[in-house]
């Protein structure tokens, strides 16, 4: 079997607010299959907002490579699960290769769609949107629904399937080619950029009967204004709070408006997307069903190389991207 | 059927912070019961933080009786349900008599216990100290609970129940010797007096695993210490936010810890005893068991007469009372 040069981004010192690239390290490493081995080469990995918090929480160690979502094609394998030439997925990103003992990969097999699809709408980022407002949020059809960082790769799903279950639905974003994106060709009922007027304002304006649903990406102010204007029995599931992660122990600005949940009798929970497990039957079938009807949009933001990956974390915790952020690692040849 | 002058309690200006006596006014009236009417002297009412925010917000009506939890004797009868001398429970505090054409009474049959106990331990304050505890928070045996305003009407009755569920209980209260009530009387495992500790410390100490349910009286300050060391799977449920209430909007201080309810998967939940009516019977035969096994104690804070009633709500307000604040408007004779 044969030896690879890997590079491979490791983290070498802890962010005091928004990472800078003097935060990580390219680090090469030479690889070899051994006995049972499986090596991949990885083709796109998967930059989310979520990454943030263990940056600074100690979750992601210092000085190994990082970790996060990817996809790969198998290069050379001793494991006739993974036959080299497939493709598979891996919470291995942040290195050009990875050497599995074959316990932690799954085969992707693409129905026609692009192999990226199943970094964003078809895995965990639609995952997240499907089960945190269906399962977690407890949507009803035709309720009022306002989802935070809407022009996102989760926000971007979770408004078109609350559009899908006839709801009328609100989205803020970071920019106003964002809104425009958001209204032509996401279908919402309402968006506006949040940099330039006063979330709470616009959501009276946008969602006059109140908020029935809050799926809630940002935290801080726009969590104050959303629980202000929660109806009875509202439900704010809460994906992230990308707002606050840049701050000391990912606090974030103070949010005022709780005593609403009284007597709204309002319910608000946190969820992480390994709840839903044993929903991505459903999902998939769901998810490719609406992308054939064209009800599924999706944009990518995609940066190229392993060097680009600190920059393409930097620049989505900055709002940067619209849709998912990606970073390519290799051409699939 | 004769006739009664009845004093009762206005709200004349809306308050703009802390109330003031000038936003109410004591009224004269004169009552006579009409055909199949019952007319009840009122014995003792009811004194709730739940009486604040109303108050400003438009639900309290103006230059009208306000209202609230009494326990009376019907005086007068022309409803043989309701028969002269038996006791009845109803919302139509703040007036010395009321007069009622029978729907809106129960009656109160004491087993042994004195009357007042029907307004707090075994009445509604009792409920939503059970309810919020064990259905909205879900609580299991031996975990981690804290509670704040854990010295008033609900809060004492949430750590007894969580004492006798075998939890590690800790409370938070605003003077020194409501520390020691908590501690020598109530049998709280911590108890701490937030107007002069830093809460979140004290929390590290009382509960050093971290909290399991965390049941909110009080908001503010005690909810960004409280949020920020949820457990795994925590629990909030939103009995109240008291420290907000004399603000406008019922705005409470900023909340900034509410990003841990993502990776810990924490429950927030605002509640309204009204959901817990099931559980009534229930509710009653465990408080019966655990008041004669001696497992819950109570105090009282009883003021005299219909013009004390507003001094009762700002007392109240102001942390005045140990346990249930209540007003007496006649003696049982």
């Amino acid at each position: 079997m044969s030896k690879v040069v890997s590079r491979e981004i490791h983290l070498t010192s802890r962010p005091d607010g928004m990472p800078v690239p003097e935060n990580f390290k390219l680090v090469e490493k030479t690889l070899g299959p051994g006995e049972d081995e499986v090596l991949v080469r990885n083709l796109y990995m998967s930059i989310d907002p979520a990454m943030r918090p263990p940056l600074s929480n100690g979750q992601t160690p210092l000085d190994e490579p990082m970790g996060g979502g990817a996809i790969g094609k198998v290069v050379d394998s001793d494991n006739e699960s993974y036959p080299v030439g497939c493709y598979v997925q891996h919470r291995f990103g942040f290195r050009e290769y990875y050497l599995s003992k074959g316990d932690d990969l799954q085969v992707v097999k693409p129905e026609g769609e692009p192999l990226t699809t199943h970094l964003h709408i078809l895995g965990g980022t639609g995952l997240t949107a499907y089960g945190g407002l269906l399962v977690t949020g407890e949507l009803k059809d035709g309720e009022n629904v306002f989802v935070s960082a809407a022009a996102g790769a989760v926000g971007s799903v979770v408004g078109q399937i609350a559009r899908i279950k006839g709801c009328r639905v609100a989205g803020s974003c970071g920019s106003d080619e964002k809104v425009e994106y958001l209204l032509d060709e996401l279908g919402f009922d309402y968006a506006f950029n949040y940099k330039t007027c006063s979330i709470a304002k616009e959501l009276h304006i946008g969602l006059p009967e109140g908020i029935d649903v809050y799926f809630e990406n940002v935290g801080g102010k726009h969590l104050d204004a959303a629980c202000g204007q929660m109806r009875p029995l509202g439900r704010i599931p809460v994906c992230g709070m990308v707002s606050a992660y840049n701050n000391k122990g990912a606090r974030s600005e103070g949010v005022t408006t709780l005593s609403n949940m009284i007597y709204n009798r309002v319910t608000m929970k946190g969820f992480v997307v390994y709840e839903f497990a044993h929903l991505r039957d459903q999902f998939l079938s769901d998810m490719r069903q609406w992308m054939s009807e064209g009800k599924i949009k999706y944009r990518e933001t995609i940066m190229q190389g392993i060097d680009q990956a600190p920059l393409a974390l930097i620049g989505l915790l900055g709002g940067e991207n619209t849709g998912k952020m990606l970073v390519q690692l290799a051409e699939d040849n």
